[in-house]
């Protein structure tokens, strides 16, 4: 995996694909399916999520305050959806799925080598974690897998229903 | 225009499609295209985005406290760019891009005709409004244009590329 610049963070998840995040807490590595989240700030890259109380990674976020988001490209939406569908009470998900864990370079949580992109995130904000579920995130390190290239990526619409990118297309803009 | 149960919300906002947003205030309608949301809750849905000080939305926003979130599809992207590179500090962009305004029923900023879905939205959190520019939004009427069938929606990679929905795979999964 290749570093990406922080400033090109933003390309990757303002188009709103379906991500993992991974957590680690007391030893132990959780990976969860998310799709509730949105860019905040450019850079330094400041996200927004939501993790429920009632997913499992919850209580690794709010003590350890660090985790990864990775991209999975459509390949892996299977083992996207198996993810979302098991717990980490349960099971070791990066077994039970076959997903390979790196270790991350700034935070505990870690890396997903099938993804093509890893973000090592900090939580910075939990004012609306208590209301909400929801954590402001810095993206303090970012990593590309430069052999996967023009990785499509999947957008959840509900029950397991994902539009996969398809062609692209390119408008003059004045806007990043 | 047919109204949408506020309990399928987020399936249009999930899959992390451009949107348009409008405002009134004082007589004066304005429209900006918007790629920084999210799902917050299910229902009553709430929505969370970024609606940045330097837009000229902000301040009607943050008075009137209440917007609506206009769904595109990939038929209106000339129409979407058009929107992010003008200001409604100059000009009236309904007219200048050619947009039909529709009332609304629970809220004074307007539909947008073209558009496939409007959420009728109002201001609920403003908490983290002066850190980060973030409103968290609830969703009070929803409405979908039964016309417009399996609309394509487009997702920004930025500097005015875009991901058009292209095939949909569907997986079975325990996830709403």
């Amino acid at each position: 995996m290749k570093q990406l610049a922080l400033s090109k963070v933003y390309q990757l998840l303002e188009p709103g694909p379906v991500v993992l995040l991974t957590t680690a807490r007391k030893g132990r590595d959780n990976v969860m399916t998310m799709s509730w989240h949105m860019m905040v700030e450019f850079t330094p890259p400041l996200v927004a999520c939501i993790v429920s109380s009632a997913d499992h990674s919850y209580a690794a976020l709010r003590a350890t305050k660090e985790c990864v988001i990775a991209i999975p490209a459509v390949k892996l939406a299977q083992k996207v959806v198996a993810i979302g569908n098991a717990s980490g009470r349960d099971v070791d998900k990066f077994k039970t799925v076959g997903l390979t864990k790196v270790p991350a370079r700034a935070v505990a949580a870690p890396l997903i080598a099938e993804c093509f992109a890893n973000l090592e995130c900090r939580v910075v904000d939990t004012r609306l974690t208590n209301k909400y579920s929801l954590f402001i995130l810095e993206v303090v390190k970012a990593w590309i897998d430069p052999r996967q290239k023009n990785p499509r990526t999947i957008h959840h619409q509900g029950y397991g229903r994902f539009a996969v990118d398809g062609r692209t297309i390119t408008i003059r803009s004045k806007m990043p």
